[in-house]
């Protein structure tokens, strides 16, 4: 029986790993917070580690999946470029699942946005926005700019992040850049995940969104990809997409 | 230079494609109405006609078309199986496009919600959601039955249509059917056409849409699908997305 | 300390409000389903009954509320006329707050809805589309109906329910009807419950919606509707606008 | 029969207007456009004045109108404190309709939010969110700070503008700030306008919004409240709520 180890278990997402992971009968070799002395023996115990923390932790969390040779799956938001290659590294030794959301329809919605912007081609603009709880910290969301980078991709930009514009409000008065992609995001109440894509051109738009209801999709998708990587895969980095054979 | 006459010069179609002609620089061979008596003279003269009328006159329409010659560009909505049989014999002699929406946002919607009907599975509900103008006589639209058949081939159902559902409000309490496909219809204002599909399952929904701010995007795609024809089409029935090149 | 009795103690609803009545401290003085013979006992030993489980029910539930002298909060959908003149007849000696939706959103929503309809007059069509979980039996929702009678209302139509207009899909081709509040339904996945009311005119549209993202803003809300009993109102019919002081 | 002198003729809005007045049989004085020497001539000649043009030239066109005594309604967006005072002081001497939307909808959507706003309470989150013409300069648009000091108006708050935080994206990670009203802006294709004002608490949302087709609604606005001026209102300084009663 598969078990897992939960970073970062006292958040809102590590309770509800722990909840999504009783009710499928998957065992939680453990849980620990930030504090928490025994990130080693937990790496050693579990058959996988999830991790939803905080970017400053991660560096020390893939030490600890290194070492114990335990892969993982990494759902933390807000990740820098240093951040990546950090995980680039441990995945040359241990199979990784990073993503920044791991709910299904998500990870539909990033194929459909990337066929859009390939076949509608310059003269469609397009804006993302997005909405989450009055507590969430990052803006725009990392599944924004997932949704923005997949839209990049369709274009066939070679850097699937040059055409972000993030700042339009900072900006003051101006036009919108021929090709920019534009981010919005909102914040309020208890909202757990709204994203949605605009393809705006003369005379009409396509709008490619997604809602989710609360965390457990995201508890359950985490879990899925965590089984996934228990049958045992090889050394590397994956994405949701692998996980759902998309 | 080619010249395209008009059947329903008088509707509200074929005002906006004789003003998206003269935009374009398109000549207009001329354009007729209910009762006009000179429709064959039109069909010899125009190098294409474009019909946005009634299914009433579709008859007499394809056998005017198929006695010239003229290749044809068919927007009407609200076809019967038998009108599309009458297609079908007339594609034997002359190119027809027909079509119950002519824009490019919702021809690449048909695309995506095929798509996402096909990797989602059967766990995800489909509904349709569709508002016109309050004249608008038929319900659902026709573009809202071209994307349930595209959901339907999606899923790989034998029968496009079989598993359409219109008539949730006509029979009263009971619960939805498993893999069936239902629509609702909004009419007010001057909504020029919004198309929405809604794809459901626990703790999440993919939403697609399409807004048409006005009939001009429709004129417009309806022009370029004639002068697509008017390039020399083999004799058959072909689609906007034949025309689009998707 | 206030004691509750839930009727209909099994279902989703009832589950609800024994979770919320747990954590915001309130005594549970008992819950019964269907069949349970302790109707009676209930109704003695609870400061207040809860009542959300289906219209058959109803005279058996009031009989032992009146017998008891309970005051009663009665969530049930899809009353008829015979049901409402039952709980009128009941509350000519106890307190009931009756309501086809709990939410404080949507108490609010109803007030905008009327003052709406009020100032915007007839030349502004009314549209209610509203979406719920692929279980739910009744077509539209008994909250969707609360919308249309407050539209109603804010126009001035005598009868309340005079200008429904329930069947579009079921009359086939026909165009809009003057003045006529007309309804779309959607069901799918787990959606708590989103509802909009649309007013088109020529060129504009006012959309004014509301979305549930549990069922645990209505348990709440009933719960604080049975508090707000509790505290000793006289026999009457009540709304959650009294309850919520709107 | 009164006459109209269009400031900013060549423009959107000022072409628009032109074909507004036509249509409904207004008489154009005359329309004049940046450099145009014949400013003041045209004050004198028409009985309103309608000024869609940019902030930097309102204080001539307020001379020029002072001067004739001619009323003027202004619709120009991104106007300063210091252009407000200008108006504020022209007001004086003659009747001036100063307003960022002349649309019938808009001004129904400020009321409610408004209304909204007093009744939901601190515990209902604020966002407001726009989206608009590729084209547009000035974000967020005049139209969503007017609903933002509409719901600014219904929480109480001394200082209209003063809980506006317009820079969620120029300030990196940060959580939402308590009683914050924030803006998102979206830019792309044709779109006329769209305005959502979202209020959202724990496990519901409302949404208040408005559709604009097309700029034809501002036009027909614009010339409403021209023609209430000539009807010969005192000197003062009234909206579009005045013009239409609310």
């Amino acid at each position: 029986m598969t078990s897992i180890g939960i970073l970062g278990f006292d958040g809102r997402m590590g309770q509800a790993i722990d909840a999504a992971a009783k009710a499928a009968g998957v065992a939680v070799a453990g849980g620990i917070d930030k504090g928490d002395p025994d990130l080693v023996a937990l790496a050693g115990q579990a058959d996988v580690l999830i991790d939803f923390t905080a970017p400053d932790a991660l560096a020390k969390h893939l030490d600890a999946a290194v070492a114990a040779g335990t892969p993982m799956v990494i759902g933390t938001t807000g990740l820098s470029a240093e951040d990546h290659a950090r995980i680039d590294a441990a995945a040359q030794s241990i199979a990784i699942v990073q993503t920044y959301n791991t709910s299904l329809g998500i990870t539909m919605l990033r194929g459909l946005v990337e066929e859009a912007a390939r076949r509608l081609g310059p003269d469609w603009d397009i804006e993302i926005v997005e909405m989450h709880h009055r507590h969430k910290v990052d803006a725009p969301s990392g599944t924004a700019l997932l949704l923005g980078a997949a839209a990049n991709a369709g274009r066939g930009a070679a850097d699937g992040q040059s055409l972000n514009r993030l700042d339009r409000m900072g900006q003051g008065p101006g036009t919108r850049e021929q090709g920019g992609i534009y981010y919005a995001s909102l914040r309020g109440g208890s909202v757990a995940g709204d994203h949605q894509v605009v393809f705006a051109t003369d005379g009409e738009r396509i709008e490619i969104g997604h809602r989710a209801e609360n965390r457990g999709i995201f508890a359950r998708g985490a879990l899925k990809a965590a089984l996934w990587l228990a049958e045992g895969r090889p050394a590397g980095r994956y994405t949701m997409a692998d996980v759902l054979g998309l």
